[in-house]
């Protein structure tokens, strides 16, 4: 670390994020499962295998377009079993309330949440919940963990990634991350951008069956698509050739960013997943994300290739290569 | 709810905690295992049962004599899986960190963490890291979700307390709650009052090897002893009696919740174990418990009694009985 206080970009995902679970957490904490420092752990447990994770939900403002923190909470853990292969199971929730929250909030919240639990097919089986004094913390923040059933066949993993294989995405980018952005900075802007806040469950294992030996999947979230292809990519023997105009990204996304200075290859998701998978799979794989709901929009957006060895090159509409490296800095914070 | 806003006392782990669970999370929630209100959900999972568990710890100050909020973050939620016989296999660890938070302090914690985990034979495997601007939060919150695995023979449940029963605690109560006020307020006070803060697996392990039909066991945390009786008790064909007297509380807690007006018996513990066992086996359980070095103080506190139904009732010393309800209030916020 160059510093020695926390900065906001230790939060954004991106490099600060990996340098301060590189340098801070691995080496306290050795573990071989979250040494992977995949979206879950996956633990062999006696007679199944089973997924872990968990995320915190700070965002900000808690209701927006799309969604909000308890639709999120569950979400995004969801997605983050989905991408290992897990079926998701169960949850904790805790929940971390200023004082003086409105009840009636809390309620619309845990609402959101049973619905999109509902909707998940996950149980909440246990939870916690703590109040601290006015002013101890910004309203309410969610942690949720999950565990998800990883069937014996499944094996995703960038290890798994070779030259040749395709990368895949089910939809748009950059709507949860801007649809936060402009219900808390109050932007007016012509066209609403709504969240993509979804569960992949369905999605992810409606592509584990067309193709069993899918490589990897990943939900891009914090630091959007381009850091998700990074930290597969990073320290590899090959790299991702990504066709910049081949990326879904809606007009309201490209105007709002073209306005605000912002890349939509580094704006969060939450209703996005990517795979990679065998050139020979990846048409069978398109079309199965197709065929679901949340993958209307599914592309090929590019491919893994010999060079260069663990980067991200973006290829443009005009043919220019450009290197798409981790997000560094937070230019929004508090989007999940 | 006559209140429509969150009070610090919806924290405290007493009757205001327990109505917003009952009257917010659990209608919505519905779910088996969350409804039964253990420390840890019991889930059956293909070929074996596991416990699942979360907390979210604000403790202020982070720092505190006995213990860190990173050791108290992996002894709760390992205390929380021990309770329910599981054996504890596997941790979470979410941080919400505030901006300008000092590294030096987030390296000591995780190493604290990190001793714990060691100590407790667990393993961090999946972890988050989210980054609120200054003010935003206050300092550190951790959440640590845990899982266990629970032998089949297992079945600690308060429906199998009977009356008869013994109730056993392993030693004094009162010091982790008074710790952190002490440390918090800055209180000059005689002698030092050190958190109980410890690992309660090898115990409860114990518990059960001496004992395997212990009926009921539980950590008395947030709300204290009269609090986590008041959980067992509340709604059944039976009560609980206990002997004030053979309540171990040391000096120092004795003195310093005379000056501050607290009863020791609604003060948090961190490194207690409450344990229901049938008459004959109380003797065998005391046995095994004051072998192991986190029981030499332990004790026969009371029994169930077949009335006052539902309640728990305090001899006093002289002989005198009063209801001990439920926490009402919150007396020491922000102390797990």
């Amino acid at each position: 670390m160059n510093d020695d206080r926390i900065l906001l970009a230790h939060g954004s995902g991106g490099r600060l994020t990996h340098d301060l679970i590189r340098q801070v957490f691995l080496p306290r904490f050795r573990s071989e499962a979250l040494g992977k420092l995949a979206d879950s752990a996956v633990l062999d447990s006696p007679g199944s295998r089973l997924a872990f994770t968990t995320d915190s939900y700070v965002v900000k403002p808690l209701f927006f377009p799309g969604g909000d923190i308890g639709k999120l909470s569950v979400c995004g853990t969801v997605n983050d079993l989905s991408v290992v292969g897990a079926a998701p199971r169960c949850l904790s929730c805790g929940f971390i309330i200023e004082e003086g929250f409105a009840l009636p909030l809390l309620e619309r919240i845990a609402d959101s949440i049973r619905a999109a639990a509902a909707e998940a097919g996950v149980e909440v089986v246990t939870g916690d919940t703590k109040v601290v004094e006015k002013g101890g913390a910004d309203g309410l923040f969610i942690n949720t963990a999950g565990i998800g059933v990883v069937p014996p066949s499944v094996d995703l993993s960038a290890d798994r990634i070779r030259p040749g294989d395709r990368v895949l995405i089910n939809g748009g980018i950059g709507e949860h991350g801007l649809a936060v952005l402009v219900q808390r900075e109050g932007l007016r802007f012509q066209s609403e951008i709504r969240s993509d806040c979804a569960p992949l469950h369905r999605l992810a294992a409606d592509i584990l069956r067309a193709s069993p030996g899918v490589r990897f999947m990943r939900d891009p979230t914090r630091g959007g698509l381009a850091t998700t292809l990074n930290e597969a990519a990073g320290g590899r023997e090959w790299g991702i050739l990504i066709d910049e105009e081949a990326v879904p990204v809606c007009d309201a996304v490209r105007g709002l960013c073209e306005i605000l200075g912002l890349d939509p290859l580094y704006v969060a998701n939450e209703g996005k997943l990517v795979a990679v998978a065998a050139a020979a799979e990846a048409d069978r794989v398109l079309a199965a994300m197709r065929a679901n709901p949340l993958g209307a929009g599914s592309r090929i957006i590019g491919e893994v290739v010999e060079k260069p060895r663990g980067r991200v090159v973006v290829r443009s509409a005009i043919g220019g290569l450009r290197v798409a490296d981790m997000l560094t800095g937070e230019p929004l914070p508090r989007i999940c």
